[in-house]
């Protein structure tokens, strides 16, 4: 059992805390039996190492059964030695070291997706990571981030993924220009959502493949972006509030698209 | 300007942080240029007290203007004091001390109300607040708190309302059996909403007047609610998410209610 807070593996976990350190390493922190749970069953492939709590074990039974099935090495440890781990304050017993789990842009198109999330410029780990969440819900083919957002190896996106982060594909640090071009170049409709948007939600035409692509949470979406779109569309606000958060937004968008495009006779 | 931070003034307005003395005081804080706003536009009644940092006065000439024209009484005051009135690390300069804003629940349903969402059980303040703002978005006449829920007047709570708080009645305090009786008796369906529900959202008639039903982040619905409502309705899940969260599904449901009473022909 590992119980020296102060050995090197313990700061080399802890300090994928760090963006900068992530990136170097390549390497990223699942924390907490959800985030771990979900990595080992459906990415067992990305799993490094398997940190569980000795005192707290005995409640990750499933957790610790899955990933000595899928052959990943697994840790125990004092309670002290994964407080000092993780980035959360109540890791829960658990903590995963994961190798990255994006995929190529080639690798999402290839496969003639009908319903991707486009997100660029978006900064706050939160509403990154329940974006995922949602787009997971709605069976969206995949999650695409432009080059200038949030990273999703963040801890607090990965917690706020709940999971998702690990069962759909994710697209990351593609310049949007080019992610704008390539998925229009796969048959794909571009629409922008946008409070300000001149079409409303429940005029657009869902039916065929296409990709919502939302902004920055404070400042919305850059013009070039709205212009090189095929539509900006708007979620209607019914009441007085000024806008819908991001995440809310976006999961009303990709509902409206799943609910249309299950229904409708598909054209593949 | 006021400038001393240890006065009883500023110490007073600290403590409405606390439950037990927004309760005992029957006032609480709407902090920033936002919440202000709103409330001075929408809710003037409400306002008690408005103070604002002299610093920063300048960048809050519109709701200032707009109070002092609702004959709210504004007091500058020096930074420090601003801070240490606030229960926010970034007031942004100012912050209105208010009196309560629920309303009876007899007001919500003399007016006949078509669309309401019912929280029964939900603790976590940024769920709330984003279930209200999804609420007023979404045009539902009113959000309807049973007595084992979050203080709608906690800070985070009136935070994540984005000023949508101030917009739309809420009522606070009724237990969760009464609740449920005199909505129903007011001539509105109740659909529960819980993953685990045997109807899909888009099997249920929505066309009538009903209310959305929620239970805890964690748990769920209690048994006895799930069968006192008409249907339990389930947001489907097309992907390999366990589940939404709260104010995902809340939002989700309220605007496929508003999507469908705003087009189908009214029966009133």
């Amino acid at each position: 059992m590992l119980t020296n807070i102060g050995s090197d593996r313990v700061r080399s976990v802890r300090a994928l805390s760090r963006r900068a350190v992530r990136e170097r390493e390549a390497l990223f922190l699942a924390e907490g039996p959800q985030a771990v749970g979900e990595v080992v069953v459906h990415r067992s492939d990305a799993v490094q190492d398997l940190y569980v709590d000795a005192q707290s074990g005995t409640r990750h039974t499933a957790v610790l059964h899955a990933a000595r099935a899928a052959g990943v090495t697994t840790h125990e440890v004092s309670s002290e030695v994964l407080a000092a781990m993780c980035d959360t304050k109540a890791p829960q017993g658990i903590v995963a070291v994961c190798r990255p789990i994006d995929v190529d842009l080639d690798a999402v198109l290839d496969v003639r997706p009908r319903l991707v999330m486009i997100l660029t410029n978006v900064r706050d780990p939160g509403n990154a990571g329940t974006v995922i969440r949602g787009a997971d819900a709605a069976g969206a083919d995949a999650v695409l981030f432009s080059d200038s957002s949030v990273d999703i190896y963040n801890p607090k996106v990965v917690r706020s993924t709940a999971g998702s982060l690990f069962h759909l594909p994710i697209v990351i640090g593609v310049p949007i220009p080019v992610l704008l071009d390539r998925v229009r170049g796969a048959g794909m409709a571009l629409l922008a959502a946008d409070g300000t948007g001149q079409s409303e939600l429940a005029d657009i035409d869902l039916t065929g493949p296409h990709a919502w692509v939302m902004g920055n949470e404070a400042w919305g979406l850059e013009p070039g972006v709205r212009e090189a779109c095929d539509a900006v569309v708007r979620v209607p606000i019914y009441g007085k509030a000024e806008s819908l958060n991001l995440a809310m937004a976006a999961t009303v968008c990709l509902y409206t698209s799943a609910g249309v495009q299950r229904t409708a006779p598909t054209s593949r």
